[in-house]
């Protein structure tokens, strides 16, 4: 775990909650997540420790003594992220936020969808090179019988912190719903491989109720180890 | 206010927060509401009255005794109120929750829309007819660039209060952003001729921080009065 890394004063940065992109001022696409987790890991650092926290709006905060810089969506995240990177070095990074991989690319009518699209070839590209046409600045009226919210796929924010600090030691998460064990070992090493993580921490939604939270500590040899409670897990990492 | 219905024991019936239409097992659309006006107007109703109160999750709850019930989606919340409805007889309904104006019809990838309207006329109806095709029930894994979130007009729930119960008096919410108090008005009796409201508490969101509230109290005749925080739009009602 961190202690190990033998450094009497780290500083270490901690992401915990989600993100949430906006439709318009009253809707917005929301990664469920309570940031208990990362309250939990932040409470078990010693104090004499600095920690930053990046946290998602009305994520639980930790009691201890933090930085606290709370973002919106993945792009404030991201801004934020290579911010305080340029700003600081780190000894750890725990990457625990739950971050969408989609944003909002443009939200439109039906109606404008079809007379852009009818009788026409390409679809995929007019598609992907679509721009918003409502206005989203305010709360959509709702004359509309349909709305179309086109996504694209987000930057991935955690592959920031290898490129920027090659020598932090990186936490990542990665959350997957009903998988085998196996499953979850796989998409963790990918996690580690494509983000140059030390270690993921992986689990399953279905094993996640309140407190009770089955994760595995997974390394690019495999498991490193079982916890079975949000504390167990924050005390391992 | 409620108090004039000269009636000793009144059943009522609240509805508060926001409602939440899932995307998937991590992922929904979400309309910001804190439920803390419900929360408020609940509290400030006499304990000889019975309270039903119906609350998305996540919402701030009153202190005084109530029946609480929990909803998520629009189609939950209008499953709910029908039952509700059909069960006990209401002298008063105040329907202050922020209930989507949408649920979701499909969430596809770029590449399948593209498949199926590629060179097609009639799209408008080719959309609205489109059928889910990605697995909603678990987490949509992050392997498409691209994701399409297909929304369609939800019911109208507030619709059911007069068509089921004609007699009740029942008060509406009405909130724009950043408008033209005459539009507000406007927007406010047309939701009373729609829905058969007797009254309509219209605001404006670029009002709304924390307890500061401006709010009009509007019935089929204009503005009854004008109250700028939470407790006293609360005590009006």
């Amino acid at each position: 775990n961190i202690h190990n890394k033998g450094v009497v004063n780290m500083r270490i940065l901690i992401t915990a909650g989600g993100t949430l992109e906006k439709i318009d001022d009253v809707r917005n696409i929301k990664n469920s997540s309570t940031g208990r987790l990362g309250k939990i890991i932040a409470d078990k650092i010693p104090g004499e420790h600095i920690v930053d926290y990046i946290h998602g709006q009305s994520s639980l905060l930790p009691k201890r003594s933090v930085n606290l810089y709370e973002i919106e969506g993945v792009q404030d995240l991201d801004d934020m992220v290579v911010s305080l990177l340029d700003k600081n070095k780190y000894d750890v990074v725990i990457f625990a936020m739950a971050v969408s991989d989609y944003m909002i690319q443009s939200v439109t009518s039906y109606e404008h969808l079809a007379n852009n699209l009818e009788n026409k070839d390409d679809i995929l590209h007019r598609l992907m090179d679509y721009k918003e046409d409502l206005d989203r600045n305010q709360k959509i009226r709702s004359n509309h019988d349909h709305l179309a919210v086109l996504m694209k796929k987000a930057p991935k924010v955690i592959g920031r912190i290898k490129e920027k600090q090659p020598d932090t030691t990186l936490v990542g998460f990665k959350l997957l719903v009903d998988v085998e064990t196996q499953d979850l070992v796989n998409e963790a090493q990918k996690l580690i491989h494509k983000n140059k993580a030390d270690y993921v921490l992986a689990n399953d939604l279905t094993s996640i109720k309140g407190d009770n939270h089955t994760g595995y500590l997974i390394d690019k040899t495999g498991i490193v180890s079982t916890k079975h409670t949000k504390q167990d897990i924050a005390q391992e990492i």
